[in-house]
């Protein structure tokens, strides 16, 4: 079958189809997820990369409060159910080809586990790895009330 | 084996070590691929998420052109190799554990093989999803040279 993302990408700008028409054709991947980008929708500052499955991503549109899926836990993942610094979509944009996510969002305080805002703090200078930010939280702090995040 | 990313966490900002020993603990995914974000330097703008194995890497750190691997074609993908639209590498950040590239690039015309700037064009609006961008070049004017992307 055609990919039906692939379909509309003659279209112009404007141009409008039912998102319940198109949401059943995104391209999860063989563990039935879809990387997603969380870009803070202000500052467009790249927060962090995560993955989503077909109930992450509809709980997401349904609630406005951004659900992940949880690898290594295997389980959905609310952002910020153990840390309170939680993530509230602004914007979801799907790229060209129907298999990747680009959600814009307002993250409260840190988006990282380590406290950070972002968890792009390991930057290449030259032949160096430098690390970019501090941490704005001790996630010790962060995560005081429950074990794991 | 402790992941080195772990490890380094809780140092400061501006704590540097050689990327030489940092590489090697990328971790790739089974297939060999992390996934590489490409964000506009400047504008800030996420253009695309396309993904690079250690080769595709290695090779983009080395030229500052940005290198990806191609899962449809499997094989190493310069990008605008065959559009003539290159990435010039500005920067590159790795994330918290590892497993995710973030490029700083600048991005000749568009990133998208519709011809538009930016892959992210499919754009939530309520119960629809519209289309976001018009085309900036024609995708047969960009592909007349060569057979595909």
């Amino acid at each position: 079958m055609t990919n039906p993302f692939k379909t509309l990408e003659q279209q112009h700008k404007g141009y409008r189809v039912a998102l319940a028409d198109m949401l059943p054709h995104i391209r999860f991947n063989e563990q039935g997820l879809v990387p997603a980008i969380a870009q803070q929708y202000d500052s467009k500052e790249v927060l962090m990369l995560a993955w989503m499955n077909q109930q992450a991503l509809e709980e997401t549109l349904a609630t406005g409060r951004v659900c992940y899926w949880s690898r290594s836990r295997q389980t959905l993942w609310r952002k910020g159910e153990s840390s309170g610094q939680i993530q509230r979509l602004q914007g979801l944009r799907i790229d060209c080809d129907g298999d990747t996510l680009l959600l814009q969002v307002d993250q409260t305080g840190p988006a990282c586990h380590t406290g950070r805002r972002a968890c792009f703090f390991y930057e290449v200078d030259g032949d160096a790895l430098i690390i970019n930010s501090d941490v704005l939280i001790d996630p010790e702090a962060l995560y005081r009330e429950k074990s794991t995040d």
